[in-house]
């Protein structure tokens, strides 16, 4: 690849072969170099987990000038790893991205996404890294109403960087026109009714996880999720340091 | 199990059968009612990760008097989830426990343990949760050291009960004697040369993940790794609200 442009890394969690990740390479080509590593096949829910007992493997599955694209038997954040250890030795990323995402990742979602796990392990190196989300899990869901967001705050995080530290979680609603953006903290939110019990045909009982989201805070308009309620882009900018930092002080007064 | 006495839901990312969650349980079993839910095998660097799409089961492995044993063949957020939907119905706990883990899970390493995954997953469901962790990864590690603060934590916890959104993670240095406690934030810290590759027989590359681990600011006195190569323990509060609260503002101000 020429090193005269910025090199944009990007992976997610639905796999090199999703609709939403090939439409962000799409809007973005022209922009960056571009080196896809992502996921063999769909790995939602993977968080930030990593392959601690297993073997890797990347498979290199189109290159064209400007464009590199390998796939990895791992989980997003080995996707991250794998790139930067393997193929970024001599050329570090300028932006890491993680999407565009097939479905919402705000409020406590943000938790389990490995889109969220890209991002938030660029992040862990120190690159300004941005995840992309939308509210829409449909796999041929329509990408193009967020080219013009995800273009201009790329460019943005191209040409200002983020603080050491901070990353930046997108999601957009499904809905359009899109109302504007919104610059939001991430709602209080709790999943319920998460297992539905099925019989495996020997007779004992299998569980699947699912569930039901309920907005814990329906009311604050400064939420992600009130935004997106609402037809608002919601950009929550995401922290790595998980320290409750109001809360040393109590715990300091315990005395332990 | 007798409903006046408290109930302790425990999980880990080392199995049920490791030593440390026994270790704990043993630990615990004259304060409360316990309930063991745990992975049927090592499960380290699973984060927060679910099984969004493949069957759960679980099997009973033990019970007694005030206790009670599950594998369940998920991830450790799936032995909570599994937990709180499936045999916590009528008995919510008062607090859950991941650990105690056979391994450090300071600094960054809270964002891959399975450990700090099921302590997350409790504070997101509202519940007072702990994570226990000793830095040393032996199989036949000696968690003894940790019975006082164990007990005492958990003991204050269950008596006062923790902000929402807010839970512990608390890491104990190998050596002892223990030199006391620290209450700290997470450190800053870098995975480096994470990957090690093999070949495999057939003659391709196999990619494995390892890496060595900096404290990149190792002058800071108020950090989880701090304290703990100084030979105290370290409390950290952390928060499931991921929001760069301080950030908010100047990315409104780039007016998107």
């Amino acid at each position: 690849m020429e090193n005269n442009r910025p090199l944009i890394l990007i992976s997610n969690d639905d796999g090199y072969l999703a609709k939403g990740i090939n439409s962000l390479v799409g809007m973005l080509r022209d922009m960056a170099d571009i080196l896809v590593v992502a996921p063999e096949s769909a790995r939602s829910g993977y968080s930030r987990a990593f392959s601690a007992y297993s073997y890797l493997t990347m498979t290199k599955r189109h290159e064209e000038d400007g464009l590199l694209v390998y796939s990895c038997n791992g989980t997003p954040v080995d996707c991250v790893k794998l790139a930067l250890n393997r193929l970024c030795q001599n050329r570090r990323p300028d932006v890491i991205i993680g999407g565009i995402n097939h479905g919402d990742n705000a409020s406590v979602n943000s938790h389990y996404s490995g889109t969220m796990g890209v991002t938030m392990e660029g992040c862990m190196k120190y690159i300004p890294s941005i995840a992309f989300s939308l509210c829409d899990f449909d796999e041929d869901a329509d990408f193009e109403p967020m080219r013009d967001i995800v273009r201009r705050l790329t460019a943005k995080v191209l040409e200002e960087g983020l603080p050491t530290g901070i990353c930046l979680n997108v999601n957009v609603p499904k809905e359009t026109p899109l109302k504007g953006v919104r610059v939001c903290r991430m709602a209080y939110g709790t999943w319920g009714n998460e297992v539905v019990t099925t019989r495996h045909p020997r007779g004992f009982d299998l569980y699947w996880m699912l569930g039901e989201y309920t907005n814990d805070e329906p009311e604050d308009e400064d939420t992600d999720n009130w935004a997106l309620s609402n037809g608002y882009i919601a950009i929550t900018p995401t922290t790595i340091d998980l320290t409750a930092h109001s809360f040393i002080d109590t715990v300091k007064a315990w005395k332990l």
